[in-house]
């Protein structure tokens, strides 16, 4: 079966995580402390980073962009990544969005504040580090939540590869209780949709080690 | 006629502008110093990022992946992303290593110590944020030199987006002077090949105002 080396609170790793899920792939889940940096999975992946799929056929694919469209070149049926030309560069453009702005302004900063560096030994965090981070989430959020204003889903009218990135990573924010969801009615409302779906569940019974999420987290009626 | 929105000293805009050369697609290069987030340009990419393509029917897309999967959703000959998928995603990891980690580790850093301190009034740059630049710009080059050891190009046997984007960033390093030919001599051979395609010679004749690029620069047999 093909295996997915993922860490919980890997973003990137939700998202493949539900991907496969929303897509009915079956696949076995392999914890990755990837900031060991061990010499078994540098072979699968030299950068050194979470998630890596490993098909059946011992195809290696590192990212998830790298694994949405691998999965959108082999598959009949494209639900997650579907429309016409300029319809997938918006999907594109949001999932970019997420993969790199947002996970360079918010997601990284945070994770190595709180979660690396307690890992590592690496001292303590650093609360500008964290503040400035908290307030770009605000900017990104306050986008996210003027699209879904406008659109069914995050990048038009059918839920996509955007959508369920965006929701990884918000789920990962949700769990560090980071998002005051009564200031974002809609998107709020676009959460909850997501957060009811069968693929969300395994995420919603993580367990991180010195780390409880709040309690409206695993609640679908937040 | 569709209208690139680019600048000189942007890996990803160099990408597109090879890109589109290769493809023998015509194109309007509009010069956008991106820095100063004007409305107008904002309006078309609300992350204030180059490049952003305009086609003709007003698509706009934005970024160098976007335009990419654009181009290979619509061409019906897809020569720089050609291959089976797994061929597929071993270029796009490479262009995804090039578009996040290069960008991070090397270019950013140093475009942004450089030219938008300057260009901004952003005063002195910084010379220990230049010297980690540069010393993580060796961990990479050590690797790419490493794979066009392994192969002829660098996802595979083939041309891809993966060499236009390595290329294009490589450019703007040795158009600042950064890379050391001497001590890459695989990866100069490589570097040699593309330089000398008639798509690199508008990158070539870039004027930046302020900077000058070494003499090699635009030596074919540098």
């Amino acid at each position: 079966m093909r295996v997915l080396h993922h860490y919980m609170l890997s973003s990137a790793s939700r998202f493949v995580r539900i991907y496969l899920d929303e897509q009915k792939m079956e696949f076995l889940p392999k914890l990755e402390e990837y900031w060991k940096s061990e010499a078994a999975f540098l072979k699968l992946n030299v950068a050194g980073t979470v998630p890596v799929l490993v098909e059946d056929d011992g195809t290696v694919l590192c990212g998830a962009y790298v694994i949405a469209e691998y999965f959108d070149d082999i598959l009949q049926e494209k639900p997650l990544l579907q429309g016409r030309p300029a319809e997938r560069a918006e999907i594109r453009r949001l999932f970019d969005w997420l993969c790199r702005r947002f996970d360079r302004d918010v997601m990284q900063p945070l994770l190595n504040e709180r979660l690396i560096r307690r890992m590592t030994g690496g001292g303590v965090p650093s609360s500008v580090v964290i503040r400035t981070a908290l307030s770009n989430l605000g900017v990104h959020l306050a986008y996210f939540n003027h699209l879904v204003e406008h659109r069914q889903w995050l990048a038009g009218s059918k839920m996509s590869i955007a959508d369920l990135m965006a929701a990884a990573s918000l789920s990962v924010l949700d769990f560090m209780n980071d998002i005051n969801w009564d200031d974002w009615g809609e998107l709020k409302i676009w959460y909850a949709r997501i957060k009811s779906r069968p693929s969300f569940r395994p995420l919603l019974a993580d367990q991180v080690t010195g780390m409880s999420p709040p309690g409206h987290y695993t609640n679908l009626d937040f």
